[in-house]
């Protein structure tokens, strides 16, 4: 038990950062975004379900555009491209099975350079 | 993509209600519990992941009395006994792998009359 803001913050691209806390199966973020940050478009094989607690978040999920708002949410599948721009400042759950194993340790923002589309 | 409260509700036990949406490997839910409410001792094989958005929420987790109050979260393993008793009004979000298949449909409140501890 502890404030997920205990946690060390991931600087995921910038303007978005995670705050992930890991079970054995599952991964839980509070991601706090920037106006206008962008989170390019990428693909992992763990699910997520990403939910607004506030804010615009605008996603691009396979070939589906939603505005996501306070309490809407969306299960993204595995391996399905998604992109997210912040239309206001937001705060996110995004939850995720299995585990991100590689947000347990530090890492870059390469990974999240972008894929085309 | 949707508002979390279109999905139906469920009753949990009197004054714990919540909104249950389901990918293959997660459920994600938002549960709402009125002021003294109490979720009687109770164990799954899901591991799950409480973190509370608003109210205190005291838990009992295993042997571990805590106390979770707004941005504090709690992994809870597979097969924990585990009680909670809203201090005051509470809006929580429950994750939970695998799957919390029987919540896809209707249930009876009689499956959280509580194991004796």
């Amino acid at each position: 038990m502890q404030h997920i803001k205990n946690i060390p913050a991931k600087d995921l691209v910038p303007g978005i950062t995670g705050y992930y806390a890991h079970g054995t199966d599952m991964t839980f973020g509070l991601v706090e975004i920037k106006k206008n940050s962008n989170l390019p478009a990428h693909q992992h094989v763990h699910e997520q379900i990403t939910y607004v607690l506030e804010g615009q978040l605008d996603m691009l999920i396979g070939d589906k555009e939603c505005s996501l708002t306070p309490g809407m949410y969306y299960v993204i599948p595995s391996n399905t491209l998604h992109s997210a721009i912040a239309v206001t400042d937001c705060k996110v759950i995004d939850v995720f099975s299995p585990v991100r194993e590689e947000y347990k340790s530090g890492f870059t923002q390469n990974e999240y350079r972008g894929i085309e589309r």
